[in-house]
């Protein structure tokens, strides 16, 4: 089995990558002796597919289990989610030895860890993410959070996982949709990071859209490996580092505040909002047309939107000044300036930003 | 003024003594650089006291305040009072540049580190402490926490303050019970770790109990020292050292909680169940019977309970059996073995505890 190691001295875990790595869960959680009582936290569709292999490898090495569902949709996320899932778990936790498992997407892993974060002061918690946006990004690294009405993902908690168990075999049961959303997070990390990824992912396209083992394993790898080094390297975002996964998330969470979380999923939010932090990378003179066009064209490329549809400036641009990335009310942008490498550039002028973001939104 | 440093690499602080620094917070905070607005969680009662300084002082060097108040009781500590919490902070923070001060004692510094701990995945805060109890032990070491319907403190976090400015003056207008509630832990300090201590308080307890000046700061100064100390080499209470703070809280907790936190207060709880702590190591033959009836008449010095009232021990062993500190369902004692030095001790038969506390049950 592939096994990267995420290094972060006594909260260093291990990611393990290879299809069909959900039935050896067992094996990983009784080397890791976390606990003996799994609470399994996941939605119902999910528990229907994979329920069933998780139980047989947990009850083959003598730990107990309990699942509990939540609802498939953001609003899993929330305080009273939070509340419900403390309040079962403290009526199972009678052994004193009880650990968390996050099985599904980006919600279900954000819920969970943030759960285990604050359940006695901190609980340890294991990801087996199931979708490829969680399997390359959001399960590694041990950023949590929930929801409140105020903003999304305002509270929450830096809180690493025990391991994180990759298994690329699951995105065969996803619907198409959810796999061009991770994919846009991959593209991220070519342009961020890594130009061979990048000429990868233009070549094998083909073999990527339709889940090809060995592509789908090499990209897994590859994005894994880049996050993880970042997360070593920052942590919690203290020292600008980890900023540089940013990149087109800031008018991203705008189209998705603006679309009301329905318009986009995140991961063609991002796709929309690299086009558009390029498109002003290209007008500041910090990025050559020829990798402008690059860029946009591997996002058409693996079928994700390039133009906004349906949303207006004068409902994006209220959003991104609200943006917790803004900070001290000043935007930050992470901006490419060749393949494979970005810059953070602080302060903007409003109408830069607009006419870029304008340039690529279609007309009514 | 006095400053006794804790080391936590990145995350060390600096704890202010000095008659008087409340008045000093502005400066304080202005050298920190930790924010320009600061949100104070306070209750009314203490609003009314402390706030004119408070202010003044933050005014003088420039910083912005909000002042947030809560219930004086225990049930500020809710899920309720976090989310409003967090509802009006996410209000006001427009500027991003804010951080939290706790001014108050354990409730409101559980609560208002909680808070911090969670908000935007950690925001600075500090604590003015305004109890003896708050000043010498809850406020510092980051141990943050709220209460839940199945548990108190059943939610919480580690989250260091920034700073804790501890302003011995404020004592003065507290009711006795809360000061000798704090005297409590001061002896608690003192059979863990220093026996010095022990002899100052015995010979000094009533220069303690009229709040004289230099005794006061001394015994502050030898508490924050010892709980610096404690919590520098153990901070997340990983390693067993921590433990040895929770000496009579095993069999205090279970009072409170039988009580229904009405009949004692902590420190009152905290006393009786070191008297029965200290019982158990004489039974054990791990205490003389000295240093048990040294340590009993300290406590009578302090004009706190030695003796368990209106609480059968039917009550007492099922909240016993339910504290979080009975780890995988085994007991586990903080014993003293003589003045200054202490033993985690653990499976210890119930009939040698049962024994020891129906000694100290007055009968109905």
């Amino acid at each position: 089995m592939k096994i990267i190691r995420l290094n972060l001295k006594e909260r260093s875990y291990p990611i393990y990558i290879e299809d069909g790595s959900i039935s050896k869960c067992g094996c990983i959680l009784k080397k890791l002796n976390i606990g003996k009582d799994a609470v399994i936290i996941t939605n119902h569709k999910l528990k229907k597919i994979l329920a069933g292999k998780v139980k047989k490898s947990l009850v083959k090495h003598n730990l107990s289990y309990k699942f509990y569902t939540v609802p498939d949709s953001e609003k899993a996320k929330s305080f009273q989610s939070c509340l419900n899932l403390i309040d079962k778990i403290s009526k199972y936790d009678n052994r004193k030895q009880i650990f968390l498992i996050a099985l599904g997407g980006g919600v279900i892993g954000d819920l969970t860890g943030f759960v285990a974060s604050i359940y006695k002061r901190g609980t340890p918690y294991i990801q087996i993410p199931t979708t490829l946006l969680a399997q390359i990004d959001s399960a590694i690294g041990g950023k949590t959070a929930i929801d409140l009405p105020a903003a999304k993902n305002l509270v929450g908690a830096f809180h690493q996982p025990k391991t994180v168990i990759v298994d690329p075999k699951i995105l065969k049961t996803l619907p198409k949709r959810q796999l061009t959303s991770g994919l846009s997070e991959v593209i991220k990390y070519a342009v961020i990071k890594d130009k061979a990824l990048f000429s990868f992912l233009n070549k094998n396209h083909k073999k990527i859209l339709s889940l090809n083992k060995s592509a789908i394993e090499l990209i897994e790898r590859k994005c894994i490996t880049i996050k993880s080094k970042i997360v070593e390297e920052d942590e919690q975002e203290k020292k600008g580092i980890r900023t540089i996964l940013n990149f087109g998330h800031t008018v991203g969470h705008a189209l998705e505040s603006a679309g009301g979380y329905k318009r986009y999923n995140h991961g063609e939010a991002i796709g929309l909002g690299m086009v558009c932090a390029s498109e002003i990378a290209f007008n500041l003179k910090l990025l050559s047309r020829e990798n402008l066009n690059k860029i946009i064209n591997t996002i058409k490329l693996f079928r994700l939107p390039h133009k906004i549809k349906g949303i207006n400036l004068s409902k994006i641009i209220p959003s991104l000044i609200k943006d917790k990335k803004f900070i001290r009310a000043k935007n930050r942008f992470v901006l490419p300036t060749v393949i494979g490498k970005v810059k953070v550039i602080k302060d903007i002028p409003e109408v830069v930003i607009r006419k870029a973001i304008l340039k690529h939104i279609l007309p009514n």
